[in-house]
Parts: structure tokens; sequence; C-alpha cells
């Protein structure tokens, strides 16, 4: 994609979305011994940047598409995300939750006016429930992470970041689905001063890592990880973006991301989501190799469960 | 005081402290019916605003007082504040803790260069171990909160905030000590317009509330909140400043505390500790007052255990 369709997309979204705060702390600055910069998309609407990308991804579509609505399967962040994008543009949202879902998430999506539709617990019940949907109501369906227009939404973060810190040497991201660290990769590459990419990822979700190497996409056969938004899978359209501009990923275990996690809401007095916590702990754990250097990173989200947190001491 | 000693007290601390970010909430707004500024002190340097009073005091001291070194009691934030601006300024910083308060708040002031001095956990033992060393040492006392120069310093936060919005109706405070609302109420009366200062305080530890109607200096019998920050008591310096310029004081329940914080950890995203709480309860108390005015919040701090949440659901 181009530099000109990033710009773009930027303008399009930029009156539905928060220019977030970029936040600093002395304190980590010394414990990692580089100058951090933290995107706080946790400050987004809804409490993640995924408000981003449904928003671009409504925007680009045409009249009759809009009156007929929207449809997506999440039960995560791009759930709200879809549904709040939806409300504030005036079209109908349709999303597709497991029937286990927490109350509290079915909840939030209402709470944002979408329309909750329950499916067995199973990838096959997802899609066809979504695709009926389609089919039935004529609603387009936009994936979470898998979709050149969300790409695009997400890496407008980065490109904020970069308009207040042109000179950064590196950018972090959590890696997920994709759709963040191929965004960020793209306005790294257009608005950076060979400015890198790295990713953080579980070691218990590590299909991004592992795809980087063998050349195609890799699935993981157990997601085991504290970081829930982070266990879905690369897709075909920002794989090959991540091949291209990300310059490597960094793996981390469950009890990285909970000591990265509890050191940000200790020391930066922030709510972020376990999902965030991993670029963080990507930086601590490999912190010999970024010395003295200026490195943004995309706190992607913040949206906990408070009466179910991991911290103990 | 005068305005000059306000604008002093700044440009001296200045090198010290961070001007903390004041962030909003489009949906904290639309709850409460008015425009809502939050003057983020839980940002500050040791994660709460007593950093600016500890360090205006000490930077009034003479070379040779400095060099003997201060001494105050508390096992609040201003343990921390006192150690941490101590540091700062090369002084030696002897903090009187009762022998019971939990091992993580004396690590703290330890980790900041504090010198803590255990003492039985009764006011009486506090201030005979901090006298004894204010005769052995030749160290200064220093007031938490009941202190001109502490109150000073505590001002310089709404000061801050005046500057980016000096258009705002009213500012609230959490009354604990008393020295954040007389510092914010002098320097609301000197650079805002017509900006007034309202209070919020715990019924359960409701001394200043009571002082205003009686006219002198009212004490706590028991101070049952999870407020901790809150339960001390109003001095002779600050309760004067208080009578003449701090518009009124609203009491909240321990129950609209709990409930205030948790609006702000899932809304905003923003880790407070219950005293900060407090200002923002009285502002929800009485909304209907509030409508669509500007209004100044001082998040005081943000020093929590995360171990330890009051949050249900």
């Amino acid at each position: 994609m181009e530099k000109k369709q990033v710009i773009d997309c930027y303008n399009r979204i930029k009156p539905y979305i928060h220019n977030t705060p970029v936040l600093t702390s002395r304190l980590l600055n010394e414990i990692v011994g580089a100058e951090l910069f933290f995107k706080c998309e946790n400050f987004q609407r809804m409490g993640a940047f995924k408000m981003r990308g449904a928003t671009n991804a409504i925007l680009q579509l045409s009249e009759e598409q809009r009156q007929k609505g929207v449809v997506t399967h999440s039960s995560g962040n791009f759930a709200q995300a879809l549904a709040l994008a939806a409300q504030s543009l005036g079209v109908k949202a349709y999303i597709v939750m497991p029937s286990s879902a927490p109350q509290v998430k079915k909840n939030a999506v209402i709470g944002y006016g979408g329309d909750v539709v329950e499916c067995e617990p199973t990838l096959q019940a997802r899609e066809a429930a979504a695709k009926e949907i389609e089919i039935n109501k004529g609603a387009t369906f936009i994936h979470p992470s898998n979709d050149n227009n969300v790409i695009l939404g997400q890496g407008t973060a980065c490109l904020e970041l970069l308009e207040d810190y042109p000179e950064l040497d590196i950018v972090f991201t959590p890696v997920g689905g994709g759709g963040l660290i191929a965004g960020t990769a793209l306005a790294a590459h257009y608005f950076g001063t060979n400015c890198k990419v790295i990713g953080g990822e579980p070691f218990e979700a590590d299909d991004a890592y592992r795809s980087l190497i063998s050349g195609q996409i890799e699935s993981n056969e157990t997601t085991n990880t504290i970081a829930d938004g982070l266990k879905t899978q690369l897709g075909d359209k920002n794989f090959p973006i991540i091949q291209q501009y990300v310059d490597r990923i960094i793996r981390v275990t469950e009890e990285e991301i909970v000591s990265a996690m509890q050191l940000i809401w200790e020391r930066m007095k922030i709510i972020i989501e376990p999902s965030s916590a991993v670029a963080f702990a990507a930086i601590l754990k490999e912190k010999a190799s970024f010395q003295n250097m200026k490195i943004g990173v995309i706190i992607s989200g913040g949206n906990v469960e408070l009466n179910n947190l991991p911290f103990t001491r």
C-alpha cells in the first residue's frame, strides 16, 4: 500500500478518533536504558486502537452498503470497536459472539449500540453465523485484522506518534492477528527516519514468529496465554506486509508479560491490558540491544476485568 | 499569602517536578453533564502531588539546614515525597514511620533514599521520634500539610491547570490534612477567572466540613475510610486559607468513593487512589448543580496496592 493511502485514511478517520497522548516515564527509561514514548491507545475511544481500523473500514463503504450494516465475529476489542464506530456513523452493526463469552463483553457491545448475535463457541459456528447475516441482511463482513482498510486504520497510531516524535529508532507493537503491526510497519516505513518496527509475541501463541521463519502462515495449536487479544492468527493480507517491513519478533513468557504489565501499572499509573504489556516485555527482555535508543511503544488497549487481575506479591 | 509567593514557588520547583498531563473523557463528560479536566498528579514523580510541596519546603531551607537534613512523620505519600525530593536535592531525609506500616511503604521510602525510623504506632510516639531526630541530628521538621511552603507547593498543580484552561468555573480537590485544598484555593484565587474551589471529603473523616461550619478546627473521632490519605487533620496554617477561599465541601460515602474510583479506572484507564476518587465522587453526587460548567479535578495520586483492590462486580 502507498503513502497516500495512509494519509488519506488518517484524514478520513480523524474526526472520529482521539489523537491519544504520548506518556513518558523517567523511571522506566532508567530501567531500560533508553528513551521510551508510550502511545496510549488504552485512552482511545472504547479503550483500544481497534477503533481506528473499524472506523476506516466503515467509512470506505458505499452509501448502499452502509444502509445494510456491517458484521464481524469477535469476542474481543474489535467487537466493541465495530459497534461504536458503526454507532458514530449511523450504521447498524451485527456482532457475532460465542455464547460462552463473558456477559460483561456482550453488555459492552450492546452499550455501544451493537446487535449481539450469539453462536456456539467454535470457529465454524462463528463463520457460519456471520455468513448468514451477510446473506440475509446484506451486511458487509469486516475482518478484525486481515483487511486492508483495517490495517491502514491501525497504522494511524504510529503515524500520530511519529508526527510528535519523528526521530524514533524503533516502534514496538504486540502481534496478534497482525493488523496493528502491519499498519504500524507501513506508517514507520513512510513517515519514520529509518524507523524499525519490532513485534512482541507470547511464546504461547507465536504463529507470527514461526511464520516469519518458515515464510508461510503458521498456526497455533494451543494459545494458553493471558494476552487474550493475541490468540488470533495472521492473515494473507497482513502477512506479506509484515514480511516486507517488520524487522523481527521477540517472544516472551507468561511471567514476563505479567511482570511487564505490573511494572507499567505501578510506575506509570495507567491501566493496560496483558496484550499491551507484551510489547514492553519484549523491550525489557532484550534491553541490552536497545541502549540509548529512542523507542516508541504502542500501548494497544486498556480493557481488563478489574475483579480478575493477575498481580500477586 | 500573596500572588508573588505562588509564582516564585512555581519557578523554584519547576525543574524538579513534572508538569503533569490533563486528561479528558467524553464519556465522563456525558455522565456528569459538564466538561471535566483531570489534572493527573497520579503521573507526578513518586505518584502524587505531595512531591510539589516537599520540594518547595526543602528548597526554602538555608544551606546549613540542608546539610543537616529534614525529618517528617508519615506513612503515606508525603513520606515518599520528602524522601525523593530530598534525594533529588542531595539532602538527607529521616522518615518516622509506625512499625505497623506495610513493608511495601517502608521499601518505597528506602528506594527513594530515605532513612526510615520506626516507632510505636501512636501519634505521641511519632511526634517524639521526630523531635528526637530534630534535636540529635539538627534536622528540620517538615509537616506534610500544615506548612506554608508545603501549601504553596501543592497549589502549583492548580496553577498549571489554570495555565492550560484559564476558564474553569470550579476546581475540585479531595480534603485531608488541608494542604492541597488550601494551595489550590490560593492558586484559583490568584490565577482563575472567578474560579471556585470545592472539596470532596469522606463522611467517615469529615473534620474539614464540620470545621467550616463551627468556625474552629474539629477532630475526627474515628476515620474508617478507604481514602487513607484523607484521615489526617486540618491545621492552623491551612484552615484560615480554607475558610477564606474555599466555596464549600461535599461529603461522600464509602460506596460513592469506590464507585467513582471504579468509573475512572474503567473509563479513563488510569490508576487513581481512593483519596483521589473522593473529589470526583463529590461531583457525581451533586452533578445537577454543575451542568454545562467547566470543571477541573485534581487527581491527587495513584499509589495503590494492586493486590488489594476494592472492586467487585
